[in-house]
């Protein structure tokens, strides 16, 4: 099973709708503020209502449309216990099973490393890994409690112990890319692979990335589900 | 079981791979030819080897990468009958079943109407739609042995025969949606739902959609693979 993958070419963030064969209920990972009438279509299209809103980790480069879809929905939305996200009914943890649909289960890795509480999902031999691992890269670590060496340990040691065959579906992607394969990004990552920590600390330090345009209202709003802190 | 669904953003087209679960076999449908290196990272990121490359039809608005696929990987190319592309192992007709993988069959329904020998691809419960039938829309029938009368056939009999539930993977989309079912559109396709043949034939004559810019160069193309004729 694959996802329905759905992209906000602005900020290249990745959306994903999952649902089981012949199901009706449907969960959406890391929806766009500005997408939300087309990812709602998406969801109506398909005949599915949507029961779980889960966020991989409070972004920096965009804002949720999770307290909206959760309005419109009465959906639940779930976030990660260590992310700052009050409002959301589901504070998850790491090895928190989240079932939905006939016989869905998504499970919940807790990968610190690009914030220190982003979550990874696993559903169906697939890996939603939000900003901790990209396709050929990795999600910088130098804000929100961000650590590069617990990105490194959160990827090798958690997300490359996952079966190589796990698919990939990444929070961003500014190349085209897709999807990707836990076996692939071990063997080929240009960030993680054959790569020590004490090189990987230091690379990540060397990045000198801009610091996020959004950052100082994203950040807030996604706190908050991406709805106005008035409301 | 979803396709892999990629997009060209300059002539907004998807390309789709295709392989079933635990195998290691690959088809892809209407690869563009600019994102062959893109494609075949996939295909080898997936751990999957390409074996097939289907074309809906010959586009006029993007060259194909089929032939250079074929040359780089030993994949068959399969393609209507009627399209006049005769480099291709596979002149597909109406009712052949190509089969691939472990136990992959991919159903070929003849649909003329945006071109005379435009076909569909029904895969797992999912129908691949090139031009014919688009997500709330279908593709112009005024070039390429098109007929607004053939098209409302091609729709209204043999898609909207499948099951409701079968998933549409267009050819296009403009307007960033990437999925729909045959019974969303049945019910809510602005040219198609509840429209007479009389009816959409006068629309379809009126949409006076301006000559698309590559046709000259594209078509004659795409009757080659989209390799250059000398090759």
């Amino acid at each position: 099973m694959n996802p329905i993958q759905l992209f906000d070419p602005v900020s290249s963030t990745f959306t994903y709708i999952i649902a089981g064969p012949n199901d009706d209920e449907a969960a959406i990972i890391d929806p766009v503020d500005e997408h939300w009438e087309r990812d709602l279509a998406h969801i109506e299209r398909l005949g599915l209502r949507l029961v779980y809103i889960l966020e991989t980790h409070a972004h920096a480069d965009h804002v949720t449309s999770a307290g909206r879809l959760r309005a419109l929905t009465g959906a639940k939305a779930a976030v990660p216990s260590g992310c700052g996200i009050p409002p959301a009914e589901l504070q998850l943890c790491d090895g928190d099973v989240i079932r939905f649909g006939k016989e869905e289960t998504i499970a919940v890795l807790h990968t610190p490393g690009h914030t220190a509480g982003s979550m990874c999902y696993v559903w169906r031999g697939n890996v939603f890994t939000g900003d901790t691992l990209l396709i050929d890269g990795c999600g910088r670590t130098d804000f929100q409690g961000g650590s590069a060496a617990a990105l490194y340990d959160s990827v090798t040691r958690k997300l490359f112990a996952l079966p190589d065959a796990t698919r990939i579906w990444p929070g961003h992607d500014y190349k085209g890319q897709s999807v990707s394969t836990i076996g692939w990004e071990k063997q080929h990552n240009a960030r993680l692979a054959n790569r020590s920590l004490a090189d990987f600390v230091v690379l990540m330090g060397q990045l000198n990335l801009p610091r996020p345009k959004l950052i100082d209202v994203a950040v807030p709003a996604n706190r908050n589900l991406g709805l106005p802190h008035s409301v």
